[in-house]
């Protein structure tokens, strides 16, 4: 999607460790209007696979998945990084590997919100090495529903999250690919 | 606000420890249809107030800081609960007690996204003992900032933190307010 490769371009930041920051935009600091505009691509791309929910994972998915819950008039479930006690119904729970953070944490969702017979989108907004899209695929299989696809803002594609998760038959499409990034020679997407 | 109150009447449920469970439309699964009905309240209550920018705190401020942030045409900014690392620039820091988990967390935001001159509305889901609003109020008054207002879907008014932030001369708008709760009564608004 142009329009998001020439944002990134424009805003994004590669720090540390060649990770990119684009918390002017999308993970700290959120342009609503141009996630809508992102959410509005995402409908367009799913809009035709009966989806009647969007799983996200707290805190940076929850922000691009309510502008793109809103073109496909469904509800938002995001799935919770630690237990807390006011959740007291049942909960489905996996294990997610934050390699930014070097740490793991799991993840949990109430089981009344994820039902057998749901057709379910996971938005998120980065993949790169898969570890919370694997986590979120589990609790969907848990629940009995069907995971229909997953949209993603920004995919890493020289990590091997997109490979990993696609080899499971999941659909997923990433609004702008990433084929290299380095300070020196600066970011390039896939073609 | 009738719609919010009759919501809370039908869906919101009283556990352990008389928390007030709503995570079925609020801030578990989030009614995304129903939060941008809220958000077009808090757009009609502060409107007037010259606001650029929204301040929440995660994760549940997310949701319903990005479907009012559309009305306003505003981006929203959500401080953080834990220091990342993937955050370089310098941060304003606070301090919040969670009452419902005991324990308290520090909450940042990036100096890059709280301006000198930024009218900032604080949106967020609960008021009740006020330690996460008075959080965010000591972030923009660090960043020379103005605080036009604050905008809470439920306020626990049997709790001290509403009248702790209007002290301090905030204008806070709740659109529903409990005046009294728990399972034996059920929930009673104010008037």
């Amino acid at each position: 999607m142009k329009l998001l490769e020439d944002r990134i371009l424009r805003d994004g930041k590669i720090g540390e460790g060649n990770v990119l920051k684009v918390d002017n935009f999308l993970n700290h600091c959120i342009d609503v209007g141009f996630l809508d505009e992102l959410g509005k691509e995402f409908y367009r791309l799913f809009k035709d696979s009966g989806i009647n929910k969007i799983l996200t994972i707290e805190a940076s998915g929850i922000g691009i998945a309510c502008l793109t819950a809103r073109h496909f008039g469904c509800p938002v479930v995001f799935a919770k990084k630690t237990k807390t006690n006011n959740i007291y119904a049942d909960v489905y729970k996996g294990r997610v590997e934050s390699y930014t953070h070097g740490t793991s944490y799991e993840i949990v969702v109430s089981k009344e919100f994820l039902l057998p017979g749901d057709r379910v989108l996971i938005i998120d907004d980065f993949l790169a090495k898969g570890s919370a899209l694997m986590g979120l695929l589990g609790l969907i299989k848990d629940a009995g529903a069907e995971a229909v696809g997953a949209g993603i803002v920004i995919e890493k594609a020289y990590q091997p999250g997109g490979e990993t998760v696609r080899k499971t038959g999941l659909r997923v499409e990433s609004l702008a690919r990433i084929k290299s990034m380095s300070r020196e020679t600066g970011i390039v997407f896939c073609d």
